[in-house]
């Protein structure tokens, strides 16, 4: 069989593609944030994500600093801190984790019948080097987040990443950031998922390190 | 804000909806596939992998006999690692595992200039208790496993999850599975991904022990 095996080729050849396709849907959106809509097209094959991803609030460059700054990052999945690029993220100190399969937050979802994702998030708000917040799997940490986030001052999350995928509760949580004066980036209706989070991390931990790459 | 904050509530809700949405989409497959297609929805909220998914030789029943027998999974990714249900699988005593970030795989795919995903594969293959196949990201990987893997006999695959996302490649990767006569599921086309790879595990694995779960 006949196919290309080189992996640099693979992902050059496919950001051509996808470009091509594109057209001018990405005419709507800046120059930092066309490769993260690229990414995410990368990542699920899915053109619509073009038409239903969000940026508010300068969510690229403020993400761009507190990955400088070397943040934390919290993740409402395990996926998706094994998704992450570890060595990326080290280049600045930032680093990721997920607290969901916690024994001790566990115990307390169980005793106050809410889920752990809610619990784990409340934990993620409380440490304050957690600047950045992916979701990708739970609306209901997505709408825990914005309850219980710094609404001002220094420990105001720097990103939300609200790709949250699913059908209760999950295109209301996304709608629910608008309510807020923070930097996030949505997905908005049903559609997300642990492997889109990862992509809107790395559309903009690239940009950070590979000008080149797209 | 007031919202469902019960996790089994959410996920019967949200298999409700799949499947009044679904209707007669559900109708051409049988009652033991149509949970992983469901599973599939679940997982992207994508309705259109209901018509791409391809079940093919008996491939939820072969796949049932080897988890039974305490097989190996082999994930392309460790994303999927990440995401499978280990105590789930413990149950059977199967096990899963991803080669890609191991160190001696890394410098024998850039001393041979192939994908680390293609070199991961041939490894997996000559370790004879892998019966399970999930290729979620690479097609470099499927078509090496479809070249490499026994193609009779005992070692034989009994499942080979051929979901990779992608453009260059990766609809001809999954072309490639009819040639075989090995069980496969598969998503035709561009769409797939380390979630979908789990979703397809899950749905099959689940109906192993939770009778009532759909």
């Amino acid at each position: 069989m006949s196919y290309i095996k080189d992996p640099k080729g693979i992902e050059v050849r496919s950001f051509e593609m996808i470009t091509e396709e594109l057209g001018d849907r990405a005419d709507r959106f800046s120059e930092q944030e066309k490769p993260i809509v690229k990414r995410l097209i990368h990542t699920t094959a899915d053109f619509e994500y073009a038409d239903i991803v969000e940026f508010q609030n300068d969510a690229v460059n403020s993400a761009m600093e507190a990955l400088r700054s070397g943040c934390k990052i919290y993740c409402d999945t395990n996926m998706i801190v094994t998704g992450l690029n570890k060595i990326g993220l080290g280049k600045f100190g930032a680093s990721a984790y997920c607290l969901v399969n916690d024994e001790d937050v566990a115990r307390e979802a169980k005793e106050r019948g809410v889920t752990r994702s809610m619990v784990a998030i409340e934990r993620a708000v409380a440490d304050k080097d957690t600047k950045i917040f992916l979701i990708g799997n739970a609306p209901t940490a997505l709408f825990m987040l914005l309850e219980k986030m710094d609404k001002e001052g220094e420990n105001k999350p720097k990103l939300i990443a609200g790709v949250p995928v699913g059908f209760v509760g999950c295109p209301e949580s996304k709608a629910e950031l608008s309510k807020y004066d923070v930097p996030f980036i949505r997905t908005n209706g049903r559609k997300g998922g642990s492997t889109v989070a990862v992509a809107v991390l790395h559309g903009i931990l690239y940009q950070m390190y590979e000008r080149d790459r797209y």
